[in-house]
């Protein structure tokens, strides 16, 4: 997704691997190295590392990087503006991280499972992720550690640090940085992917000027319901316009037309968006409003049309992309 | 909710003292007092605790307590059994609060915006609600402590401590006291309350032999397919085991019957449902379920039936219950 990032390291537990390449490859993944992660998470940070500096864990020769960028897979709303901020910091102290604020005091336990002090939540703040650090910082910060770290700590910065004298740029990161961790997390990652998917509608209009009109009522209609983007434009097999807007993540498309099911110029569309890739990460929606203005339309060419747009749609489910058919007879 | 705690004081700002006393009244809760609450967290709690000592600020005479527990109204899923453990907790050692694990690591910044220090996880809390404290230890500590602890402090835990010596206990919490901050929790706050919800179905059936086994049967289902508590019972008036299903907050009713529409019993079920007041709090969901096994069964009389049970749910719905009618007819 961001184009600068020259590979993808993601580290897996060893049970997991065979699992993470098939994810992979099923959904085209590039510039994607899997490696085997140790029994905690600085063993597996650093056998993520090796593969840069040590042939012997790979195959594949991968070119060391200036800055390492490190992130866990348990918050996957990350957005090109943090990670370039991270990365920009790393570049100018060695090392660099997102935070945020704490949301509840911490506090110090004695032995005897009481209050031995609490800090002054102001002053403290929660560090998450992704961080940045020039490679050779964190992988010098790694081979020098410890056991006792390798085992019991949890924070790369701290290593930078510790072992670096690297002071890290702390950046102040979005509230959906968030970790995944109990159940409720992902009922609340899947309203943010769903408030995402519902941002955009494309609306899709086959030139005429009935159409047109409905066209551009429609998405009037649309923002004054819902909080949508609506761009009106016509099919066009290589319009580079309906091309920019699938590849920028619009997962929903309403597509007006006065043909018959126009089944072939679905296709074509339903095409362009199967190209795009997009369908592999989350459904596509696509609403076909065939509007029908003809003097001798009837109820059962009518069922006749929906037949087709349902076997239509059987097919392209299959793809990912839901096709929904709305038929207006208009006499 | 819990029998044991005396008065609910609710700490509210200014402006929505009066919202808050129409939901008071609405949701008719009872034992609960609205105190107007100050710039900052202390300040707010502080003005709660007045009222227990200080008249000027109540009309009403309370009674002062041994133990006073504190809680936020961001933490709605508090659970009886952590605050009878807090409180007994406060009751020996003077003051006790909930603990949870740190997700994050946490670090303290220099004055440049680069990472000063990092602590040890493991060391570490993150000090949550309910708290508990015996009434005189708490109270001293607001009493005495500066402006600057009112206006920036955010532990009442470190009041008790910094000011009447006293070590709190830390009880291990639950995962669902997590505080509701950000657009995302709420929808995790939905999907926990809908999962509580949907935990427990009552089946009711009405006695005949046909439906007994219907109302057996049903159960052995249910369990298979979801996770529910199932119980079957045959309506009446004045059961008190009925009686007491409603009361334990079961919010999901299945009513196996034969009779034709069976209005008027239905009607004494939500009658009981009404008068128990727990429609106030969530939705009742109340599936009729008409099993029509006579031999002169037609389908114009199944059609009478569904706009009657249509008519009622819709009066039914108003008082926050949901009735649905299946309609079964067998010959």
């Amino acid at each position: 997704r961001i184009s600068w990032i020259s590979d993808i390291i993601v580290v897996v537990s060893p049970e997991n691997i065979e699992t993470m390449k098939t994810i992979i490859e099923k959904y085209g993944h590039k510039r994607v190295t899997v490696v085997e992660g140790g029994m905690t998470r600085h063993r597996s940070i650093f056998n993520g590392l090796k593969i840069f500096a040590d042939n012997q864990f790979s195959s594949h020769l991968l070119q060391k990087p200036e800055i390492v960028i490190i992130h866990d897979a348990v918050r996957p709303f990350v957005e090109e503006d943090i990670v370039t901020k991270v990365v920009m910091a790393a570049k100018e102290h060695g090392a660099a991280g997102a935070i945020r604020p704490l949301v509840s005091t911490v506090i110090a336990s004695a032995a005897d499972g009481c209050l031995d002090h609490s800090l002054e939540r102001a002053r403290y703040r929660a560090s998450e992720m992704p961080q940045a650090f020039l490679f050779d910082i964190i992988y010098e910060a790694y081979q020098q550690c410890t056991d006792y770290d390798l085992d019991y700590g949890t924070e790369c910065l701290h290593l930078a640090l510790k072992y670096c004298k690297t002071n890290a740029k702390l950046v102040e990161g979005t509230a959906d940085l968030w970790k995944v961790t109990y159940k409720r997390d992902l009922y609340a990652a899947e309203s943010i992917i769903k408030d995402n998917l519902s941002q955009q509608v494309c609306v899709i209009t086959s030139g005429k000027e009935t159409l047109a009109q409905v066209g551009s009522l429609l998405p009037e209609f649309l923002k004054s319901q819902i909080k949508v983007e609506t761009i009106s434009i016509s099919l066009s097999k290589n319009d580079s316009y309906l091309q920019n807007i699938i590849s920028g993540q619009c997962y929903n498309f309403v597509y007006v037309n006065d043909k018959r099911c126009a089944i072939q110029e679905t296709q074509e569309l339903v095409d362009m968006l199967e190209k795009s890739n997009i369908p592999l990460l989350c459904p596509v929606v696509l609403i076909l409003v065939h509007l029908d203005i003809s003097e001798n339309n009837s109820f059962s060419i009518g069922m006749e049309d929906i037949t087709t747009i349902k076997k239509f749609a059987r097919e392209t489910k299959k793809k990912n992309i839901l096709v929904y058919g709305l038929l207006i007879q208009y006499k």
